[in-house]
């Protein structure tokens, strides 16, 4: 029998369960914590004015002492956009592949972090030796090159995490996942699966992004002008496959939008692009070329408003206009939210004349997504056939449909783990159970405030947005508390002034009554008299126009 | 040889072209302008705090004494939702079949406009004589009983409006579209067709509303709890289909959510639902039954934060709470914009630990749409086979698959006419060309107020829900211009007051300095004073927050 563990092994999400993004997971033993991913999330809807959305790591710097690295799965926003920040409280080692790296160094030569972090490159045949953890690793087929998945061998077993992951039986440039190793590790035994459930409520398997380049490449072959195609930067593989294209129909590539030059030339630095001599041209080049012979590689899948496509699609492009009879392809699936910039973006592109290939990708084929369906997920597990399985990547949907999957290949109910941020699974002499939480939370980065923006100032935010601001200023004079000046009433995104005038004169008398009603009656704490000027002006106007414009009373004193 | 016309007729859209929403079309000929349907539109994430969109209708209102009446095709939202404000201004004859009317007086009633309303019931046998045109109409399939199709004759010819229409090949109800009527008026001869392109971007042919109800059955018979089935009030075919389904399988029925209620009385009312007598049952008898004997149906397939569906997944509605092991069909695609709505309300019923059966139609079985896919758009042009064809019913892109599968059905290029709003088709002796434009636009309506928010205030509010405002305020001397109280600046949406202390207290000092500066150089016109606070300001914030809040400075004079 073996000896009992005395020290407890800690799984837990700081970001990435029950939501889309800012991924970021921890395995503890003792005094020693794995960071995996550090990404970042795009605001929801209802967090107005913010640009992003990162972790609280308050656990992590709290035992900064204990946290030997951040492991990085893969080169995605939503797995390194997080480090700017993170690096800055928490200055750990950095391991990740190299396009990966590639990808992280770029974002933090622009924080001015380059030269104050340790960074390790890795490859899919590393082992880190990290405190009593071990990683090893393994490739996966992702819409990015150079991702793997993760195996930490700890005290309690082993501990495997996917990253990102599809199989791709056909993938390009033979980059194949590693199906043995995965089988390898399985075979010895995995105490606990944390697996991509992304996809987890879509049936069957994910095309192969072969049938892809395919499929691009029939495009070219029949476009009888110039062809623009749109996907995002960072898939590297599709990009390849547009020059292959290209090369193969006999057009030359010019690439614009500030993320695909960025992109295709770290790509092509580092030796995952391969781009034949001569074939790529500057986008001033375009015009001298006859039109049968041009591909314009492009930004804008998400019809994002300030991307490359947008503006051709605007005719606002300081370069490149888009023709009549000119061929435009969005290789891409609209992120949810994001389905009526890119239907907008298609409605400008057909005024303009062109012909647009846009839509799901199972219709037009120019696009698969990177994420395995529910098949694959069932292969994963089966392959690496845990005691324990902790869904990640996903809304608690896809978390559930995940366990669904699970359930349906063998794993008991009771073994699978349904997870919130800072929820912890405890594991000791195998056994598993779920521990206190440790602290977590969205921290919202607007401009340059890093957690200055809270739910008092969104929730103003959203009244403002919805029917304006009136404010209200009275000047009172210091010795008898009269009037001096004012009341004057001054909206914004309330109603049209100037269509309005009789509402507000009427709403300025009604203040002006009121101010002097409370006045003879002796009534004269600022409080309460601001009080009284919001909740009388406030029910008058909604009477009048069933709106609650958000009402800012204010009072000087000379 | 027929006599030459002097008059001309002319077909325009004053909404719903270009946009999917606030539907209405008109038909003139010479003096007599017949209109068709009367919609609203719901608000683009643009329009801030804008509850619904109606149409400019500027053109009638000038042309009143011509206007012969307003035929409605069915009583969807989007296109008798306008009603209330263009009756008001426009008090024509209203022509409408018996549910359609139904639901029309339902909102007129609450509009006070039941009374000073003249309305005519319709039936699909009706032919109306409105000046020189005639009106006669065919049954058509779609997701609300009732709906028709127009055919006017006019002097130029036979203008067909399909109205929104599918071809349900095993309707429910037997309630089969006039294929007979159709091929008929095509066979006699059709100058101008307006055809719904609502899903005209997918392939194949839309499924029949009975498959829909065979697998509602099914899920019903197989759940061993209660089921809650959410789905739109107005496809009554569907609400049939749940209350045939419970009848089936031994449950009864409670209706919750007021549309859902409204629309279950004036349908069986009317005469186009039938419930089994004893089927229905109260909210509140819903915890004396066996829950294997329940059905709750309910309003709530888009996710709206207030339906009942939303308010039994966030345990707080009223009456009725879902357990762990009830079923939850959702019987609805999302509205495009809704996805993270409907996704929200699944993930908290998952965590109730409700099974959920949501997701594309195409998946669950469980709904089908009540627009006819490219295969009945074609069949819809091969029956009418019209001279000249105009698209209409959605967003530019799809008005523009329409018009290739009409190409592709032999429809000569130039005989079809894409339309935006206020776009006139001019038909002259049988030859047809764009006219000159009519006046067209969104009204935006916010609470009480109908125009009187426009692009300035909506602007503001978007500015307002960015980075928030702040106010300055100085109180000036009459006498000699000097600062006697303030500057105070009050934020709100902006920062963490609390938080940002050092910065407020910096962002005064500089307008002070500004102010006492631009005293000292003799610059006293307020309007000067002003642009400089607001510039000096800008900037500051700008540079240490990277937020641009909107500032209102605000002179008081004593």
């Amino acid at each position: 029998m073996s000896k009992k563990n005395i020290d407890k092994l800690l799984i837990f999400a700081l970001g990435g369960v029950g939501e889309i993004g800012k991924n970021m997971y921890c395995v503890q033993y003792a005094n020693d914590i794995i960071v995996i991913d550090s990404g970042l999330k795009f605001p929801e809807e209802d967090m107005l004015g913010i640009d992003i959305v990162i972790p609280d790591i308050g656990y992590l710097t709290e035992n900064r002492d204990k946290v030997r690295g951040i492991i990085i799965t893969h080169g995605h926003e939503d797995h390194i956009g997080g480090l700017p920040y993170v690096l800055k409280h928490l200055n750990v080692p950095l391991y990740a592949t190299k396009l990966t790296m590639g990808l992280i160094e770029a974002k933090l030569k622009e924080a001015n972090l380059l030269g104050t972090t340790n960074r390790i490159l890795i490859n899919s045949e590393s082992v880190l030796s990290l405190g009593v953890l071990t990683a090893s690793f393994f490739k996966t087929n992702h819409s990015i090159p150079d991702s793997v998945g993760v195996a930490l061998d700890t005290p309690e077993g082993v501990v495997v995490h996917t990253g990102d992951f599809k199989f791709d039986q056909t993938p390009v440039n033979d980059q194949y996942a590693d199906l043995h190793r995965m089988a390898e590790i399985g075979k010895k035994g995995v105490l606990a699966l944390l697996s991509d459930s992304t996809n987890a409520e879509r049936p069957g398997y994910t095309g192969s992004e072969r049938s892809v380049g395919i499929e691009i490449e029939e495009v070219f072959r029949k476009a009888k002008q110039r062809v623009v195609i749109a996907t995002f930067a960072s898939n590297i593989h599709r990009v390849q496959q547009v020059f292959d294209a290209a090369a193969a129909t006999n057009r030359k590539v010019t690439v614009i939008g500030r993320s695909m030059v960025n992109v295709v030339s770290i790509a092509s630095e580092l030796g995952y692009l391969h781009i034949p001599d001569g074939m790529l041209i500057e986008p001033e080049e375009v015009n001298k070329l006859a039109a049968d012979r041009v591909v314009i590689l492009s930004t804008g899948s998400q019809g994002e408003p300030m991307s490359a496509l947008t503006r051709m699609a605007r005719s606002t492009h300081r370069k490149i206009d888009i023709l009549p009879g000119d061929t435009v392809i969005i290789a891409a699936t609209p992120i949810p939210g994001n389905e009526r910039y890119v239907g907008r973006t298609v409605d400008e592109l057909f005024r303009i004349g062109a012909n647009v290939i846009y839509g799901p990708g199972s219709v037009t084929g120019v696009h698969v997504s990177g994420h395995g369906s529910q098949e694959e997920l069932k292969l994963m597990l089966n392959l690496i056939k845990p005691k324990y399985f902790i869904p990640i990547h996903g809304e608690y949907r896809m978390l559930r449909q995940h366990a669904i999957l699970a359930e349906s290949v063998g794993i008991p109910k009771e073994d699978i783990f349904m997870c919130d941020i800072g929820d912890t699974v405890e594991i000791q002499n195998g056994a598993a159970r779920k521990g206190s939480k440790v602290q977590s939370g969205n921290i919202l980065i607007d401009g340059l405030g890093v957690g200055d923006v809270g739910n008092i100032v969104l929730r103003d935010r959203k009244l403002l947005s919805q029917d304006g601001i009136l404010v209200v200023v009275v000047t009172l004079s210091k010795q008898d508390g009269k009037i001096l000046s004012g009341p004057d009433i001054i909206s914004r995104g309330f109603v049209y002034v100037r269509e309005s005038e009789g509402l507000l004169e009427e709403a300025n008398r009604i203040v002006t009554n009121t101010l002097t009603k409370l006045m003879n009656e002796n009534v004269n704490e600022w409080a309460s008299l601001k009080t009284n000027v919001k909740d009388v002006l406030g029910r008058f106007l909604y009477e009048q126009t069933r709106r609650r414009p958000m009402i800012l009373p204010i009072i000087m004193e000379v």
